[in-house]
C-alpha cells in the first residue's frame, strides 16, 4: 500500500456538552494540525498516490471552511460536540466528496482510502481511517 | 476506525543479556517517551473514543509504576530482556487490564484495540499493536 | 550560561480588534504549547539552574488560569488583544512573580532570565525574553 | 504486532516528467528523512524484533546508494519519475533483498512486512508497506 | 526581547567546490525548512511585533526564488558555495530588503533584528541572525 | 552571527543526591538527544562555519565516552550529580578541547562560542552556552 500525506492547520472556537468534559465544557479553542493521508494500492500512471498540489489545495479548502469561527455557531455540527475525533470524520468526509467530484484530478478515483489525523497539541491527537468511494 | 492518542513519558536503567546487545549489555538507562493509541469503530454516546481525562491518567499510573526503577532490579521482569518492544507489550497489557477493570470508564469496553509506541531517541521507536478482549 | 526549559500547554478562545488581524478579528482559538526557559549564570548549590520539579509546577498553576477560557472575558486583558507575542509577556511576568515571591525555591532568586515561547501551530510561534529581579 | 522503526536520511538532485509535476519538473533535490519500520507478530529469540544495529547499519547501506546524487542520471531510475512514493518502493525492495539475504541477522526471516516512510519536508511525506518473503 | 517567527521550506538541487565538502562535490540537493524570526524591542501600536501575514508572504516570495532551482545556475551565486549558513545569510538580506521597503507594514521599520535557521535534515541546521536597518 | 547546529544521541543510567530530586534519587535512566551548535562571526576561507563532518565525528567521539554507562561510576563525575545542565557543561568542555587541539579543522579556531542542549524527554531540556577560548 503506498500512502503520501499533506499537514496543513485550523485554529478554533468551540465548547463542548456532557460532564465527561470537565473544565471543556466552557467556551475555549484549539489550533488542530491536520494530517491527511491519501491511500492507494498501485500508483497511478504518473507514477504518484496524487497529485501532491490538487491535494493541498483540496485540504486546504476544507479547512478554510472551518478556519476562525466558533464551531457552537456553526449550524452543520448543531446538537454535536465538536470533538477532536468528530471533528477528523467531518474532514474525512469532506475530502472524500471533493475526490468523488473529480477536484483532486481523474486518477484521485483510485484511492483507497483516506486517513485524517488532527493533533490538538503535543501531547494529544485524534484520527478517522475509512475507505473511500467503492 | 477511530483513534484518540495521548502522550507521556518515564526514564528507567537497565541492563540486556546477549551478545546481540553490544554494548547495551552495560548498564545504561532510556527515556521512552510513550504514544498511547485507543482504537475504537464507533465513537460512543458522548461523542467520543475514550473519555481523554481517564485516559491520560490510567497511562500515567502506567508509567509511573515503572518510572525512576532500575528495571533490572523488578521482580516482574525476573530473566527477560527489557527491550523497547517487550515494554511495549507490557504497557499495552497493564493499560487493557485497566480498560477490563472499567477504570477508562463504562464505554471504555467498547474499544476495538491499543497500539502503544515507545520513542527510545529522535532516531528509534518500538510498538505493540494488539486487539482488546472481551 | 545555563538554561533549563519546561515545556506544557494551554487552549482557549479569543478574538482580535484591528484590520491587520483580518479574519482573526472573529472568535476563533488555539492551542498554544509552550516552553519556559530558566537562564543563570551558574548552577545553584544543588547543581541545578532551578528545582524542575517546583519550575513545572509553577508554569502549570500560570497556564490553568488561562486554560478553557474565553481570553475575550477575561477582565485583566479587557481593551488589549491578546495576541501569541502578548501573552509570552503575560506568562513571564506572572511567573517572574511566582519566582520573586520564592515558589520556585530559595535558590531561584538566583535565575537571570526567562524566555517564553508560544507555538501557535507547527509553522508559527512567539516569544518574549527578559532579565529577572534587580 | 509488534514494530521497530530506525531513521536515517539522504540528499538526492532530481527532476520529474509530466505536467502534473508543475515547476517540479525543472532540475532540483530534496532532503528525504526516512523511517523504516519494521514488522513481526512473535518476538524472536532474543526477545526482539530485529538486531536494531544491523538494523540500522543495512538502512545507512541502501540510503548510501542513493545519497548525494543526481537521481536523472541513475541508470536504475532510467524513464522513470523519482518520485517520494516511488523512492519508498524502491527502498523497501532493496532491505527486503538484504533481509532475504540474511544481512539482518538469521532471525529477521520472521519479519511480516515492513513500512518505508519518506518525509520530504515539513508538511509532506509518502510512504510504500508491503509484506515479507513468504 | 519579542519575537514571532514563520516557518515554510524550499528544495533545491546544488554542488560544492572544496575537498573539504566530499561526497557534496556531486551534484545533489536537498529540502531546507526555513525559520524566519523577527525581533523587536516593544510591540507595536497593535500589539504585535510584525504582521503575521505579510511576514509569511514575504518568507514565501523570498523562498519562491528559490525553490525548484539547480543553484549552481543562479547568476547571483556564480562562484560561490550555496552552503546552508550561506543560503541563511541570503534568506536575511532578502528578507531585510522587503522590510526595508515597506513590503511587510509601516510598522515593520520598528523591528530589532532577523535570525533565519534553515533545517536540512532532522541531524543538523545553519542559521544567520544580524541586526536591521538603523 | 553565524551557527551551524548537528543533531546526536546517548543512553546513559544514573542517581541523583539530595532531597531536591525527588524520586530521581534512585537509580534510573535518560536518553539524551544533543544538540551542539556552532556559532562564528564570519564565515571561513570555505564559505561554511566549521567542516560538518569533522564536527558530527567529534560529537560522536564525546557522546561515546558517555553512551551505555552508569555515571555513578564514572570516576569523573565522583561527587558529582550528573544532571541534564553539568552534563552540557561537561560535554562543552570536551568539544571545545577537541576544537582547541585542531581536531575539527583549523579553520575551526574561529568559532566564537557553543551552545549544547540536552533534551531528556519531549518536555524539557537543558542547555550550557558559552564562548570559545583563544
Amino acid at each position: 500500500m503506498f500512502s503520501i500525506c499533506v499537514r496543513d492547520h485550523f485554529m478554533i472556537a468551540h465548547s463542548f456538552s456532557g460532564e465527561v468534559f470537565g473544565p471543556a465544557q466552557k467556551l475555549h479553542g484549539a489550533t488542530y494540525v491536520v494530517d491527511v493521508e491519501f491511500r492507494r494500492r498501485e500508483l497511478d500512471p504518473d507514477g504518484i498516490v496524487v497529485d501532491i498540489g490538487r491535494a493541498g489545495d483540496g485540504v486546504r479548502a476544507v479547512l478554510a471552511a472551518l478556519n476562525f469561527r466558533n464551531l457552537d455557531d456553526e449550524p452543520a455540527f448543531r446538537g454535536k460536540n465538536t470533538t477532536t475525533e468528530f471533528l477528523a470524520l467531518v474532514i474525512h468526509e469532506r475530502i472524500a466528496t471533493k475526490i468523488a467530484a473529480g477536484e483532486l484530478g481523474a486518477h484521485a478515483s483510485g484511492l483507497a482510502s483516506l486517513r485524517v489525523t488532527l493533533h490538538e497539541s503535543h501531547v494529544a491527537w485524534a484520527s478517522y481511517e475509512g475507505a473511500l468511494g467503492r
